[in-house]
């Protein structure tokens, strides 16, 4: 029985299903789909999701007729063959995010993509109503993107057993490798598509080294045949990011050539091509490598971080995603115990650097729930600016691109349009600008902590004085009439 | 007429002075003594002190007796003999001081210096009245060292013209860089004497880049000459440091073999041997130079400034003393611009780090009177931080070495006696602690910011957590019991 997909979109998954098949050991299935519509042929896989039902999931990117054939070792899944019709894109919908060919992001459609980043890792594997509590916490929060480990974690604060894993277990808790336990992924799908409804990107880490199931040492085999389950699964979903590893470095039983191998599997199974990156410890990636389409980072220096984005775009021009800067919080670990003042600093001065730079929260707590790994619910003070940071990002002409500034000061901004300059820890009680004086400019002086934006009465043209409160954590727009 | 110095005593000046001699160039007369001491054959340059009086000062170093026999271009100055004696040293005289051998300062009795050192570049040149209230203000300041200039400073903020210049002037102001001002160094040297008085060391700085008068673009033999002079009158002063340059690298009109030859003639002409070294903008100097006897530096990267301490020890294997990781201030530069807060982080960390890190002020001011440059009042919230790390540094059973601490917080201490952890901008609610279970420690919480100092009431052994109240800018100090 094949069911075809019943009032597809653009950009969103449509489905074939193939209902009644029993086979003997249904993951061992070797399954695609050869997808002709408006751009081509397309390769895509299929998976098998419990109780003798396999699919093949797509995201069509335009509207059109779609024309299907099947291929399969197992007869019964072979040889379908079928069409079905594609409308439009939902105005909601802007499809994929990519990167721009520059230091930017944009979804497929054209629409400027901003990742405002958070990160909580093992929030899937909690129970469902701290998993609820955080999707009600992301909804009235700033982010745009989620860092979230496809594999529990087991770390300082981590230590609950998950309900549902990756793999099959069998009665003595063994897992079995060799089976997925579809359960899991259909619960984290559930997850997925709640937070597509509320704008959040998944970035979707597929190994991490904190580990007591032996997932982080699984044999090559099992780590492949993972890789393409997920991307079977998964690709189909609009609004995932593949991030091949947190803390790759740390994974002592990965060799580069398992990496490589791991995005080459990625490359051949995920035909919608989402971003994939891999996320450091000590030492960075080979950002270089073709596949990497944005640097996915953690600050290496303790004290300078997201000043970095500098040298990191010169040295990979590729967007430069600062997923760790150190987080807020107060745990004893100096990753995470950052007053909010400091993450936002930081934030601040990777974003007029032409960056991105990701949120994170650690308080410590009796439960042993800290957003950073578990969700629920954010206390800290930085979400608040992370908005305000935002709405800036938003109010701009433009993704911000670093232009000559002071030498204390970096600036952002488009030539004779747009510059964003900010001082940081530093307090100046005035700024002297020099600017075209053919150009007048309305002058915001904006306190990125405290959240506000006076817009001086006059606009100011040529060599102008703009005065300051004397606080840290200030910037100054100027925006061409 | 020879005048022998009378009631001499060890570490304080001692002077022959002849008098009544009429030359007609009397700073081209050539001077100098033969001291013969305890401690073997010494020669001394002697100066013009304007009137036909010529000096020649001498720091003995120890009690004794001490002769002496002149040489000169002039008869009438050369070939005087004599002897005097010098008493013990009173029991608040420690000596000049030099480096330990290692990363720290001792006076020549052996007794710890600790540089506290403060910035007030001008303060010489400024009123009368102005001079004195900057030697009030730092009779209850915690500095021990000062960094001065000789020459005056035409700079933002520094527009007056001082009462007099090391340089005499003509009818016209024309200067006449053959003729020193005696004046000038007279005055010069009551505020020496006074800031001797008080215990601090004057750190002169010899040149600098911040002129109006041509003085940073003079002749090399006035150049020379003037080097000549200052070693000759300032020498046998206990407490003055040699600063080459403020800035050496924003001197255009000099050259690194400039800097080599200048440090060569007080090496010549300067027998007390006191402490040498030369300050940098933007690239620092080779303090591999065996005339360095310490690297006096100015942060180059706008971020990581006094953590650099680590990497500085390690390059150089001298003492490193931080002179500008920033001011505390509000100006519009982003160098004067640091909360108290933030100058003070800096220091903790360098000095845990086994540097010493200067202060310095800059707050804007009507009057134009800043710290930095012309002294006066101290305004800011450091000052008085500085004088608790004083403390903590008087308290401690030797110099500040660093040893092995956590990764993120770099820790002082001597193995085994005395430990003190920094945690400067993280927030760590607790922190284990590990340590050979046969020392018991006495636990203290220092609150550097602040300033307070809560002792465990339990000695504390083996392994052991300390509660911290999750606020930044906190130490902990373990003391073997």
């Amino acid at each position: 029985m094949c069911t075809l997909p019943q009032g597809a979109t653009a950009y969103r998954r449509a489905e074939i299903t193939l209902g009644g098949v029993a086979v003997r050991e249904p993951f061992r299935v070797t399954l695609h789909a050869e997808i002709e519509g408006p751009h081509g042929l397309v390769r895509v896989p299929g998976f098998y999701d419990g109780g003798g039902v396999f699919r093949v999931r797509y995201l069509p990117e335009s509207a059109g007729r779609y024309a299907f054939r099947t291929f399969s070792s197992v007869a019964a899944l072979d040889g379908h063959k079928g069409a079905f019709e594609v409308g439009p894109a939902a105005a909601t919908d802007h499809g994929p995010v990519r990167t721009d060919g520059g230091f930017h992001f944009r979804h497929a459609d054209g629409t400027t993509h901003h990742p405002i980043g958070t990160t909580a890792y093992a929030w899937t594997h909690q129970p469902d109503a701290l998993q609820r509590d955080t999707l009600e916490s992301l909804r009235s929060a700033p982010f745009t993107k989620i860092r979230m480990c496809l594999f529990p974690k087991h770390y300082q604060f981590n230590h609950n057993e998950p309900d549902r894993l990756p793999f099959e277990r069998d009665e003595h808790g063994t897992i079995d490798f060799g089976r997925f336990d579809v359960s899991y992924w259909q619960q984290l799908e559930r997850r997925l598509d709640q937070l597509d409804e509320i704008g959040v990107q998944a970035d979707l880490i597929l190994f991490h080294p904190y580990d007591r199931w032996g997932m982080a040492s699984m044999d090559a085999d099992v780590d492949d045949a993972y890789l393409s389950y997920a991307a079977a699964r998964l690709s189909a979903f609009p609004h995932v990011w593949w991030s091949l590893a947190n803390e790759f470095d740390l994974m002592k039983a990965k060799s580069p050539d398992d990496w490589e191998r791991f995005a080459a599997i990625l490359q051949r199974d995920d035909p919608t091509g989402h971003l994939m990156s891999i996320h450091n410890c000590l030492e960075t990636y080979d950002h270089d490598r073709p596949w990497v389409t944005h640097v996915s980072i953690q600050r290496i220096d303790l004290y300078k971080t997201a000043e970095m984005v500098t040298e990191w775009r010169e040295r990979w021009s590729k967007p430069v995603v600062v997923d760790e800067c150190g987080y807020e919080g107060d745990i004893d670990q100096g990753w995470g115990n950052l007053t909010g003042e400091e993450l936002i600093r930081r934030t601040w001065e990777g974003t007029v650097r032409g960056g991105y730079v990701g949120h994170g929260e650690t308080y410590l707590a009796e439960n042993e729930v800290l957003w950073w790994s578990k969700g629920g619910e954010l206390k800290g003070t930085s979400p608040d600016r992370f908005a305000f940071l935002r709405q800036v990002l938003e109010d701009a002409p433009g993704p911000l691109e670093p232009v000559p500034g002071d030498w204390d000061a970096p600036r952002a901004g488009i030539e004779g349009q747009y510059y964003l300059s900010y001082y940081g820890f530093n307090r100046p009680r005035f700024r002297t600008f020099s600017l075209d004086p053919a150009v007048a400019y309305l002058v915001d002086v904006i306190d990125t902590w405290g959240m506000t934006v006076e817009t001086l009465p006059e606009p100011q043209r040529g060599t102008f004085r703009v005065d300051l409160p004397g606080r840290p954590y200030m910037a100054v727009r100027l925006r061409a009439q």
